[in-house]
């Protein structure tokens, strides 16, 4: 199929390589505006207090007045989120968590701005705290958000208490289902807090222009929603507000709504003069948006032959301070928590739970590792009781093309046996190799994400096209653009010049997440090139002396398709164009994509539709445990993943490599540790991001069976490679030395512990 | 027919009129980059020199490196020119002109710039210099360009000696025509060099990037041409420079052209650091490219009852010391030079001189207003001499709709009469008032300019309409485009937002010249609100219920046409495109225009084509002539537009009131005077600028006939206003004392002296 393209499914390299390589790239914090102020927040050391008195004289002192020191009087009063709306953008009355912004200041330098803060002084009450959200839940805990009474969605009661949101997913009849079950499995898991971990800090920069307008610049990955948020927040026209999407250095989740960009504004508003705020390292650790951690109780009923009838989760979010898009990622982890698994009988309830911790947000998948790591885990416990292949239990139950959910929402692209069995052969998964080795597999899978997208090309006067789309270049979407430009076009690939993006003049994008990018904007792509090949055949065939049907374009000609001989490079037909006949040739396309339908008795709480389509990576891990030191040593690590078409290989592959990174740390090593709410590990090595040597070999899959809604039948595949990593790790380590680690990360020190319980039951 | 419009006609403001008035408008020079420098210019002190050597190491030593001086070493070797190549970017053997660029410095302050320059040494030999064009044509003269040799255009020499260029148009014969004439007239007229006279002076700013991108910030009224020529001059792709237009203070022509961009680039690109350039007041004056001084020597043959039946006539265009635009410009004077009066027997020869002097080039309506001045002179002594009313001689000689001119080209839109009838009835040219007061009528014409326009228009989540177009707002234009789309999508007026502009991502424009805007950019912008408004009708009708035919856009909601309660407003619809069904909603328009066609056999040299449709401008002015004084109070100046239809009556009255404004100060008193090759009155007062209390009552009317290619009928009317006022203006003056100025301005002195001249010959 491959050998009739020219540019899509190529290893090509990104435009800008060489610009990132020499670091010639401007990111956010490489950008000057004259007379910039930098910026700084002042941050509660408290988890839980009640706010006496701010006394900001002697900062304001020191940075030469009152326009350079602002608090939440100087703020527009609205609570901000992504689901639910319960954040203040400065602490008013009180702190909820370590390092929630009190006040911030703008100074002449990073260090004058870091002086300043220690001139303000905040007289705090302090108040009980809670940092266990099974304690939250209790009735008699202390209210993080008093003001916040009970409210009720469509059906149910969905937030409650510091409940921030329920979500339930009903199927059949889940008791009756364990009723009729030959087997029983009841387990409890555990996922740790962990960070995205983009190399990137957050940075920003805003200018309060005259006749209230704001810019800013921000590495978001989704300038469209930053639009919209600013304009609510600060109440101006959608078009008063323009953003700059910058090189972004990586986001994951992180950088996917406003964080900071809103203090740059309050302070530029101030001030008069334009404002750069760059966060630290150990403020992204103590003060940003970490993944859930959550605890899964999973009870599973399965028949005698390995099928299984029932099963019921209980997931519980611990979402922090504020919901943030808290509900939403508990929603998700709702709707995948069954697995995915033809199960008659399902019952679902996940909790999103407010506690005196930063707040939780999305990271890569957002919801769906941990309940990943619990279903995977158990389905090889599953197999061990019953004496079954792993890979057995899960074709057996395996979902098909076509499957709804408990929710009703189906399920399409489903490669969930092509990657198992892909992975199964590749480990060699029946045939052990030494002592204290052991492989495991496990699958997950994510959506190839919808949402709008559009893109505009333009035909220059040389022949050259550019090609504008709304999307940040977060994931390798430029070079992606540029092939399928390049590709439905006929044009040479270096004739593709992608614009400079800006909610002004770039076609909206709702955002790079989701895995929707290559889906989505290479569908509006698609669609923008077939539109400017219509014109470019109008525009050609009175000079060719033919009709437009019977023109195609190819290596930057315009020919009869019959009579190749006949042809007009485009440089020419756009010179013509441009100065002598009809004027500039442009293109547009948009691109939405398919919703779910939800089954909506069968759900109540927060159900967020990430469409219908989904990419299945299956991942099998051979480890090694060292039963003296606990230390595992991943001997390698294979990914299947059933991406459809691969547009760009190595931009592929690297998300593999990327995603198995992340799901690596998360189950082995990542963890953000915290003792009375104050984080204790604020910087990558104590927090133990995995480092180069620490990789195993990765060997990445592609199972191209066009079988995706994207150009070529491509799916996404941004978030995937990190679902099952962990449970395929645990599996692994319980196929080496037989102990069942249920909690992340899976240290030393809990393989020592686990190895011991085991010789003491053994004993 | 207007009423049936709810925009287009209305009297609207500019919707940045407040940010202007308010001074928050930026211009180019209240940009401010990080560590940008200031650039200066070092020019020729003399007229034509050789350089026998550049010692800039003190400059050097004072700016603290060599990076910071430029001289054409560090240029690009590629000589530049709007027609020919002949101009390198700094003098390098010889200089030419008394302000030639030499050498240019860039410093931490303006004043340093300064400074810096008069450490520059530079060793000159003189040369003997050229100011008239008749002695440069002298074949003893000394050449001015001696490489350059003779030029064969498709038929006949073009170039020869100090003759830059040589445009000949020729009908029937014309020499059996004035032998068959009643009555033969021969005059000879001058008309004197003029700047433009923009507010603004050239202000530039360039950042040389990493990776060979250039972006640059200027006035331009064209960035695309900008663009290309930029590209050219360094060798760069097009899409590796981006130009940035900004608000311009007023152009007439100066702004067509790269004219300081590229000394911003050469200092930029060595000493690494953003660079702006200013130009002063006096610089614009020595140094920039005026209005092309000529003499026009023209023989007219004409029967008993008025019909002139042969025009010869010689055009001399004083181009100064580089060609620039000035073929263009001579070859525009030939095309226009025997009138817009059917005539079967034409010849014309249109001669462009180098001298050395600085280079003339366009100044509203190139090459027009000076064989203008002289054909509608002309006309008045004919109906003298013949006894006929003024009125009735050019009603009986004017060309009719279609007529084809002596090069082959038409004439369409033909108001000529319409406006002719008009300014006499209003003028009430048949009664006199009062002592030496006279009245006086000329028309003049111009095209409704052609070329490629482009237009894109996005629906934003709000409903609102982001518009897109390439071209600055030059004239009106923002407003214009605006008030079209809003009229042509029923959306309201404040819904439609004008994006940032600029070379990357704008939609092509060719310029802003020519009086072409609201003619193609008008057409570009309906033809992209009839895309938009399928897409939008074909994405509303399923939630209507209906075909998208059936629908229409009223008032911000789109409808069923015969149940207009049927209906959902834009907002909605955007909301339901962008968050749930096909994505963002984007259209797109070009246009061009339809260009003249030429009898080849008729003219040689450079014939330009603007087009065949045109605007008629007839005026009419009373003159009290003080004839102690030579002083002329202009009583009353009428105009009469025919300009099809007024989409913005302030727009387009501003059009007239400054076109005349212009051909009042072009009549009366601008010139620029110079001794030797050095202009002696470089500042606005002793140039004789007219200021307001010098303006007279000003009328100002529209013949609406729907006559023209733009939308609704509409033509361009950026040139025409300054076309006929000189002539119209000498022809009362006539008509005041009897005295025939041929030479412009009619100064007092030369009043005086032809009163004294009339006074002995009458004696």
């Amino acid at each position: 199929m491959k050998e009739r393209f020219s540019y899509v499914g190529k290893r090509l390299p990104a435009q800008d390589i060489k610009e990132k390589v020499t670091g010639a790239v401007q990111y956010t914090d490489d950008i000057k505006l004259p007379d910039m102020l930098f910026g700084k927040i002042l941050r509660s050391p408290h988890p839980h207090a009640r706010i006496e008195g701010i006394d900001t004289s002697n900062a304001e002192k020191l940075l030469g007045g009152g326009k350079y020191v602002v608090t939440a009087s100087d703020a527009p009063a609205i609570l901000v989120g992504g689901a639910l709306r319960d954040m203040p953008l400065f602490a008013k009355d009180k702190v909820r968590y370590i390092g929630e912004p009190v006040a911030a200041v703008a100074a002449r330098s990073p260090e004058q701005a870091i002086q300043a803060l220690t001139n303000i002084k905040v007289e705090y009450k302090t108040l009980p705290a809670i940092f266990d959200p099974v304690e939250a839940m209790d009735k008699k805990a202390v209210l993080i958000h008093e003001h916040l009474g009970d409210y009720r969605g469509s059906q149910d009661v969905i937030r409650f208490g510091n409940v921030c949101s329920h979500t339930t997913i009903k199927r059949g009849d889940v008791e009756k289902g364990f009723r009729e079950a030959d087997h029983l499995f009841e387990d409890i898991f555990h996922t740790q807090s962990i960070i995205q971990g983009q190399i990137e800090p957050h940075a920003a920069i805003a200018v309060a222009r005259s006749a209230g307008r704001v810019e800013v610049w921000t590495h978001t990955t989704g300038a469209f929603r930053i639009r919209q948020q600013l304009s609510e927040i600060f109440e101006l026209p959608l078009h008063a507000v323009i953003v700059n999407p910058m090189t972004i250095g990586g986001s994951f989740g992180s950088k996917n709504f406003v964080r900071i960009e809103p203090y740059c504004i309050i302070l530029s508003k101030k001030s008069g003069l334009p404002v750069k705020l760059v966060i630290s390292r150990e403020e992204e650790f103590t003060s940003f948006n970490p993944r859930h951690a959550t605890t899964i109780e999973i009870k599973t009923g399965v028949k005698k032959d390995g099928s299984i009838i029932a099963r019921k989760v209980r997931l519980t979010y611990d979402t922090g301070a504020y919901s943030d898009i808290g509900p939403v990622v508990s929603g998700e982890g709702a709707k995948q928590a069954a697995g995915p698994y033809n199960i008659p009988n399902v019952a679902v309830d996940s909790y999103c739970v407010y506690t005196n911790k930063m707040s939780a947000a999305c990271c890569r998948a957002h919801g769906t590792p941990q309940p990943t790591f619990a279903f995977e885990s158990q389905m090889d416990i599953i197999a061990g009781r019953l004496g079954m292949d792993p890979l057995e239990l899960r074709l057996k139950n395996a979902v098909e093309e076509g499957y709804a959910g408990p929710g009703g929402d189906l399920y399409l692209g489903v490669g969930i046996k092509e990657t198992l069995i892909k992975v199964s052969e590749k480990i060699d998964l029946k045939n052990r190799d030494g002592v204290n080795r052991g492989k495991g597999i496990a699958v997950g899978n994510w959506y190839s994400g919808v949402g709008a997208s559009g893109a505009m090309m333009k035909l220059n006067e040389d022949g050259t096209v550019s090609l504008s789309i709304g999307a940040p270049d977060a994931t390798g979407t430029d070079i992606m653009a540029a092939q399928v430009a390049a590709e439905e076009l006929g044009v040479p690939l270096d004739r593709i010049v992608m614009t400079t993006k800006n909610t002004d003049h770039s076609p909206f994008d709702i955002i790079s997440s989701g895995s929707r990018i290559t889906h989505c904007i290479g569908q509006a792509v698609k669609n923008a090139a077939a539109d400017l090949k219509a014109k470019l055949s109008e525009a050609a065939a009175p000079l060719l002396g033919t009709d437009p049907e019977h023109l195609e374009i190819d290596d930057g000609a315009i020919m009869v398709k019959k009579a190749p001989e006949k042809q007009i490079p485009l440089s020419q037909l756009a010179m013509s164009s441009h100065f002598s006949t009809h004027g500039p040739i442009i293109g547009s396309g948009t691109y939405f994509g398919k919703l779910s339908s939800f089954d909506r008795e069968a759900v109540s709480g927060f159900v967020y539709d990430m469409g219908e389509d989904r990419t299945f990576v299956a991942q099998g891990a051979e480890v090694e445990v060292d039963t003296q030191t606990g230390n595992i040593r991943v001997v390698k690590l294979i990914s299947a993943n059933d991406i459809g078409f691969v547009v760009n290989p190595p931009n592929a592959e690297n998300q593999v490599f990327g995603g198995v990174h992340q799901g690596l740390g998360f189950a082995l090593s990542e963890e953000i540790k915290t003792e009375a709410g104050r984080v204790v590990n604020p910087n990558f090595r104590d927090y133990g991001i995995l480092r180069a040597p620490d990789m195993p070999e990765v060997e990445c899959n592609f199972i191209e069976s066009g079988n995706g809604p994207g150009p070529y039948g491509a799916k996404g595949l941004g978030e995937q490679p990190n679902v099952p990593t962990a449970a395929a790790i645990a599996n692994a380590v319980y196929d080496a030395i037989g102990v069942r680690i249920k909690s992340l990360p899976i240290t030393p020190e809990k393989i020592l512990s686990a190895l011991k319980e085991k010789g003491e039951q053994e004993r």
